[in-house]
């Protein structure tokens, strides 16, 4: 690169500092756009917003339904079903312990959504 | 606190810790949850997505309808109908310059979504 180009990359990643403070990134491509745009579809939701936001106050990010149906005031077979949606996107990890299933937030997951934002 | 309380509150940090490397606040209330519901449900599509993602790689986070439209590869009409969607989301701010209008990435908004995830 000339020096002039060194300044010019200089001066542009000062200007993309300044508006957003963000890592410089490529652009999505079509590809990755689709499959961020279904895990969003499947968050963008209050009760499951509240349900994630609930588990990451939890020991372990893990609860049970019974747990979460007083916390979010909703009936158990409607929280059982927006945990389905959110462990169907893998933003949540089911596992059977005894007679109860427990569900864990991924944190890969929330990571891999976040990035857009970060 | 005593020195049992303040020994459990450092194991339950800990324990959140590992799980998510999150810091701990207090889950959503309807009220947030549903304002952010409305802030995903904005970005939670491909083309809208991509969008975001080539306006953080333009100075300033900003870019006309036009400078759009070939990184997207999808007709005029259609990226306005997205930057609107973004706008009235306040994802994006909108400025006239001269004829044409600039798209803005609103950085605090970002933040806001991405809050969740971090």
């Amino acid at each position: 690169m000339t020096e002039l180009t060194l300044q010019a990359a200089s001066l542009l990643e000062d200007a993309i500092g300044k508006c957003c403070g963000a890592p410089v990134r490529a652009p999505l491509d079509r590809a990755e756009a689709v499959e961020l745009a279904g895990l969003l579809k499947a968050v963008a939701d209050p009760a499951r917003l509240q349900l994630i936001s609930i588990l990451r106050t939890e020991v372990d990010c893990t609860a049970c339904v019974n747990d979460l149906v007083p916390l979010v005031g909703l009936s158990q077979p409607t929280v059982s079903h927006h945990l389905k949606v959110l462990t169907d996107a893998g933003i949540l990890a089911r596992e059977r312990r005894g007679t109860q299933a427990r569900f864990t937030l991924v944190p890969e997951r929330l990571a891999q959504i976040g990035q857009i934002f970060a």
